[in-house]
C-alpha cells in the first residue's frame, strides 16, 4: 500500500464502523438511536445536528472541488425500501451538482455482462474533486448473485478479493471510499412497501420483484454478514447504519461524511504569486 | 421529423427565445431586466418568483423521473465569468441529484480528438427520466475553434449542420433540449474577473488563459451571432439570457425550464390494476 492509502485510512471515524473480525449484523438493532457518545439521541437534536452537518459538507465540498486532489466514493447498499434514495436526496441533494455524480446500478445489460463485473463500475469512479455516489454497486455481485445463485459459488467467492484489490487501487490514487449499509427491520420494510402500494404517487417505485426479494430477507442478512467480514478493511471500511428511523439514518450518514472530509481537510489552491496585482483590461 | 419532435417543439416558451432569422445579439442589453410581459422586473419580485419556479421544478423533476419517458438536455454557454457555474448551483442545485448529471466539457483530450467532435458529447446525453446539464458543450467546436482558428474554416462550417442533425436525433427520441447563452457585458466581465483575482478563495477559478479569451470578446460575439443564426431551430431553440444581473439570470433560466416542463407535463405511471390489494407478507 502507498503512503496515500495509509493517510486515507486514518480519515475514517470510528462510530458505526465495522471491524471485519468482530461484527455481528444479527445483533444490530435497526431502530438504534445512540449517537457517537453512546447516549440516545432525540430526534430534534439530531435534526439540528444534521442541518449543521450539511452546511459543513457544502463548504467542504467546495474546497474538495477547488483543490482537485482527492475524489470521494460513497457506496450505498440496502434492501428495497431501505432508504438509499432518501440518503441521496437528503444528504447529497444539498451539495453542488457540478461536483456530484450519482450512478444507479441496475440489473446488468448484456453488454455489461460481457465484461468482468468491475468494468461498469470502474468507468464511473470519481475523478479528483468529485463526489460520486453509487446507488447499489459492485457489491450486488456478492449479494443478489450469491442469494439467487446467479453465478457458481467459485465465481462469487473470488470476487471479495477482486473487490478489495480494486478498492485499494482507487484509494492508492487518492480516492476516499465510504461504504454505507443501511439496515431496516423486516417489519419496517413491510410498512414501507405497503405504503408504496397504497399511495398512487409511490406506486411506480414498486415492482413485483421486490416481494420476491423480500422472501429472501434472511438470506440477504447472511450475504451482508459475509460481505462485511471480507470487505470492511481499514482503507475502505463499511459503516452499518440502523435505518428504521430516517432522521437517525440521515444524521449518521451526514456525520460520518462530515468527519471524514474534515479530516481530509481539502484546501483552496495556494494563490499564485502576484495574481492579485494583475489588472483586467 | 417524427411526431415526437413536432410535439416537443410546441413546448418551448417564447420569452427570450431566438428566432434564427431575426435576432441581433449586438442589440441585446446584458443588463436587461424586462420580464415575459415586457415590464421591468424588480429584484425582490423576481427572487420570489424564482423560489416558486424552483419548487415547481422539484415536483416536475420527480414526475419526469417516475414517468421515465423523456430526457432533458440543458446546454450552457457563456464567456468566462458569464455565470454558468451560478446557474448550475442555483437552478439545478435544488433538484434531486439522482435525476441530474452535470458534465463540464474542457479542452478535448487526445483520445477525444481522435474521434468526431460529437463522440464525447453523445455518450453523456440524457436517458429517459434524466436532466443532464452541459457546462460548455459541442458548441465550443463552432466557438473557441472558430475564434482561434483551431480547425480550418471548411471543418467548423460543416459542424452547424452536424449539430442540427444530431440534436434532431435526440429530440426524435424524446429529448427536450434547452440551450442557454448567458450574455454579460465587457465591463461586467472585467468586474467579475478582477474580483476573482482579489479574493483568495476565488483565485483558483482564475486562469491566465481567461485574459487571452477576454481579448477576443468581440470575436466571440460574432461567433455567437453565427451560432444562433444557424442552430436556433424550432425543435432545439437557443435562449439568450441577459446575465449582468445574477438575480435576473437565475429567474429567467428557471422560468424557461419551468414552463417547458409544465407543458411537457410528465405523469406518474398509471397504477397497476389491483396493486393496492396486494398485502406485503
Amino acid at each position: 500500500m502507498s503512503k496515500k492509502s495509509d493517510a486515507i485510512q486514518d480519515l475514517y471515524p470510528k462510530w458505526l464502523r465495522v471491524k471485519a473480525d468482530r461484527f455481528q449484523l444479527s445483533r444490530l438493532d435497526p431502530a438504534e438511536t445512540r449517537g457517537p457518545d453512546g447516549r440516545r439521541l432525540d430526534r430534534q437534536a439530531a435534526e439540528t445536528a444534521f442541518r449543521e452537518n450539511i452546511a459543513c459538507l457544502q463548504k467542504l465540498q467546495y474546497r474538495l472541488y477547488a483543490e482537485c486532489k482527492h475524489g470521494v466514493l460513497v457506496v450505498l447498499q440496502a434492501m428495497d425500501a431501505g432508504g438509499k434514495d432518501g440518503v441521496i436526496r437528503h444528504v447529497l441533494g444539498p451539495l453542488n451538482p457540478q461536483g456530484v455524480l450519482v450512478f444507479s446500478y441496475k440489473k446488468p445489460t448484456p453488454r455489461e455482462l460481457a465484461h468482468d463485473f468491475l468494468w461498469r463500475i470502474h468507468m464511473h469512479t470519481p475523478g479528483h474533486g468529485m463526489i460520486v455516489c453509487f446507488n447499489r454497486s459492485h457489491y450486488e455481485d456478492v449479494l443478489v448473485v450469491r442469494v439467487h445463485e446467479l453465478a457458481p459459488k467459485s465465481v462469487w467467492k473470488a470476487r471479495y478479493a477482486h473487490i478489495n484489490n480494486f478498492e485499494r487501487l482507487l484509494v492508492d490514487s487518492g480516492t476516499v471510499i465510504l461504504k454505507f449499509l443501511l439496515i431496516i427491520s423486516k417489519d419496517e420494510q413491510k410498512r414501507r412497501m405497503q405504503a408504496r402500494l397504497e399511495r398512487p404517487h409511490k406506486n411506480w417505485k414498486f415492482s413485483e420483484a421486490d416481494l420476491v426479494e423480500r422472501k429472501c430477507f434472511d438470506a440477504y442478512q447472511e450475504a451482508y454478514q459475509a460481505m462485511l467480514e471480507k470487505t470492511s478493511l481499514p482503507h475502505a471500511p463499511w459503516y452499518v447504519i440502523p435505518a428504521d428511523n430516517k432522521w437517525f439514518r440521515n444524521y449518521a450518514v451526514s456525520m460520518i461524511m462530515r468527519e471524514t472530509l474534515e479530516r481530509l481537510d481539502p484546501r483552496f489552491p495556494a494563490p499564485v504569486e502576484g495574481l492579485e496585482r494583475i489588472v483586467v483590461e
